[in-house]
């Protein structure tokens, strides 16, 4: 066995319990939450410390045995996917909440902490913890640093990069890093930055201080139901326009809220075109002023029913049908495939028209369910795997979608990642020499290219064989949209 | 000569007014704003265009030529100093704003156009540009996201990099990249969080694209005199800790009031230890809420007098002290350092009592100018050049309050960049790892080490002779210091 001597080298870093090699042990592995793509690890290692973790990433550099670091595992596009012959390295065990600072209004937490838990730890102190992807409750701050992750909130608040101070992180060569602080700005280059969102690709992060809001004394919801999609695309245009900054900021179709209403129940207007949920939050007199203006713009684009929530209860009602659009989803056909890109906000009702094209084109559904304030699309295609060629069928719909986002100036991702799963339109989105600077970046972190090997980054070659066509910013292919 | 080939071909790369290689042409180029460094380039070349930007680095990287890129030369820390036998690359011709677009609120302009010039650009939209360094009259946007430049707003508005959207770079090898766009997040790494404030180590940027922001309503600020440095630090710390963002806040103590008021008469309390000027910007009832809400903080931290600006007027006068503190300072010495550090901000009070320890142990005065809100510390140390040992006194101090800022958990510069002034203090800031990261990114953008060589970050051998020890927040050598 070649594997022997590394798995016993392996088991001396960690303790008994850190260490998964039996095939129903990895199963649990095989996949995040991409669970059509599926691979057995070599191994499991489950460190408690940084120390721990930096005498894995040694033993598998001695042994060239790739790493693929995992958080929670409800990562969308693939990325804490195993390597065939490499070890999954799961940060769940390092779950300790190091420092709540309230004058520094800062928390330092290991990576496996749950996002929601930096909240609830900070609750006493007035404060929490702002960005909220849909996985809140189980997904761990260190996935949310390696995917940037976004939510609900971050048109007001920004995403997770906009709420980092500090990580701890080790190079596949077992040297710590220590980037940025509690200070604003930082010398030399910013390895903060090129840490956050790299999918894995630079360094394991063993440590992490965000930054903690004061939590809003008052906040309040505008349900607004429009006759068109593009009515209610006026109306984020304009809301953005004047300067209005809404807390959160969501667009759902038709479709998406009928299959939600019969789900929970919220109170949504099942016969308008689309919704628009428009949060504003802030002192009273802030949240009253910002509920008085949004309600004029959102009436002025053609609004025919405004409802402001009249308690904290009526809020989250609100609130549940928007979080429960994905559930709701599998409601509607056996399989949904959920997309994630971005576009220039002021182009919304246009891709909603494209989208609707191309799903025609490739018969199919897709009901659509936006971040629009910041223009973060999450088209969710329906389908069912078990007829015909409806799953190949889904898979080019949701690539076209993303080669749409790129032709009118957007992003073939929001807040999921690259991973395995976008990387063919990573050869769409950017040009060879962007690819290959990546490439030496990644190189100048992890020059043995150990770090989940083969996830975010396509290989000019990969490229070469995909075949699409580089698009800058709406020339092509679409080429009848006019450049933004 | 061994330099005429060269010479000759880099002619040809531009027209006939864009090459400077007379002495006397070239001596407005020997320095930047940090003017105690000089050195004369072997030539400037003033491109138009992008292509002759890319003409200009394939014909240096061929006969391998060091250079130096150049925006309005205010810079303070030496980024812009020329090298010995390279030339400077200054892109104040290439000078267009392309667009505004008023619908996605965003500006694409040139790097050479003056940070001023977009919002003067913008404004007929009721749109501007909201990072605002001291010197914005002047300095180049290109400069600005060089050095990732901040300003007395970016408490509220942050600084260049949460501003900028996308740039176009040109490497050191002649090669494009696109960076960031339009939409919110990028997938792959992150190339324009990177190139912003690299200090032209990694690429010369030439295209550059900003958010624009509604210009608030109305603005009024608060000028509040404390009988302690501690009191008005204690506002600053209560202001932020209750979730107020003023849309400026800014602190001075007395020698910089009383110098400030003789110069410029903005009605400042002499009496006072310290003042602060607290802004308030938005909807009209945004602003009364905001600076009643100020106010009452202020009062409870013990501010003797508040006096809220009545009109623009009386609001730009206000400001017009804080503004006219350095040009006030040379009259109180004939020469000035103006440092550049950050603190955590619940540090303030502490720090300034540490900063007049120093300076008393140094021989010398040093009046305090601080961006308080975001704990960027603006000491000026006063000297005369011409007396005894007062240049390598006040240089010494500037290097010990610099590493006071370190140990409290701060950093070495919070806008000014680290350039050629403050690269020893990089040895105090950072560890052996992260300043080899450091070199191994600069190799991954630049492998031939041509773009402004010798600056940003030290080799570690130049760490070795410098022979001060890194600093790990708070622990050495100011150990009497609570780690925070």
């Amino acid at each position: 066995m070649p594997n022997s001597q590394f798995l016993s080298d392996l088991a001396a870093t960690v303790d008994a319990q850190g260490l998964l090699t039996s095939a129903e042990q990895l199963r649990v592995y095989e996949c995040d939450g991409l669970a059509a793509y599926r691979q057995l690890p070599l191994a499991v290692v489950l460190p408690t410390t940084e120390q721990q973790v930096i005498a894995v990433l040694r033993c598998c550099h001695r042994h060239q045995v790739a790493v693929v670091a995992r958080g929670s595992g409800t990562g969308l596009s693939g990325g804490a996917l195993p390597v065939e012959g490499g070890i999954v390295l799961s940060l769940t065990r390092m779950n300790a909440i190091l420092n709540i600072n309230p004058l520094g209004r800062s928390a330092r937490v290991q990576p496996g902490v749950r996002n929601a838990a930096i909240s609830e730890a900070a609750a006493s102190h007035g404060l929490y913890y702002a960005p909220d992807p849909s996985s809140q409750i189980a997904c761990s701050i260190g996935g949310n640093v390696a995917e940037n992750a976004g939510g609900v909130h971050c048109l007001k608040y920004g995403l997770t990069v906009n709420n980092l101070l500090a990580v701890r992180a080790i190079t596949s060569e077992g040297e710590l890093l220590i980037a940025g602080g509690e200070a604003p700005d930082q010398p030399g280059l910013d390895l903060l930055m090129a840490l956050t969102g790299s999918e894995g690709l630079l360094a394991v992060i063993t440590e992490i201080t965000v930054r903690l809001l004061p939590k809003p004394q008052v906040a309040q919801v505008i349900l607004a139901a429009f006759p068109t999609v593009g009515a209610a695309g006026t109306a984020v245009a304009n809301l953005i326009g004047q300067g209005i900054i809404p807390a959160g900021l969501e667009l759902m179709d038709q479709a998406t809220t009928r299959a939600v209403e019969s789900f929970v129940q919220a109170g949504y207007p099942t016969d308008a075109a689309a919704i628009l949920l428009c949060e504003a939050d802030g002192t009273a007199e802030e949240v009253r002023a910002d509920i008085e203006a949004m309600s004029q713009v959102l009436r002025e684009a053609g609004a025919t029913a405004l409802r402001v929530s009249c308690s904290e209860a009526e809020r989250l009602t609100f609130w549940a049908g928007r979080k429960a659009a994905f559930p709701a989803a599998a409601k509607l056909a056996p399989d949904y495939y959920c997309m994630d890109g971005t576009i220039p906000r002021h182009r919304l009702a246009e891709v909603l028209d494209g989208i609707a094209g191309l799903a025609a084109e490739h018969g199919l559904a897709c009901i659509n369910v936006f971040h629009a304030g910041d223009g973060n699309l999450h088209p969710l295609i329906l389908f069912d795997a078990n007829e015909g060629d409806q799953l190949h069928r889904a898979e080019a719909l949701g690539a076209r979608i993303l080669e749409l986002c790129v032709a009118v100036g957007g992003a073939i991702t929001g807040e999921h990642g690259v991973g395995l799963e976008k990387i063919n339109q990573m050869c769409v989105q950017f040009g060879e020499a962007e690819l290959r600077q990546f490439q030496a970046l990644k190189a100048a972190f992890d020059p043995a290219l150990l770090l989940n090997p083969g996830k975010a980054i396509p290989s000019l070659h990969r490229c070469a064989e995909y075949g699409r066509m580089h698009v800058h910013q709406g020339q092509l292919p679409f080429s009848n949209l006019p450049r933004f």
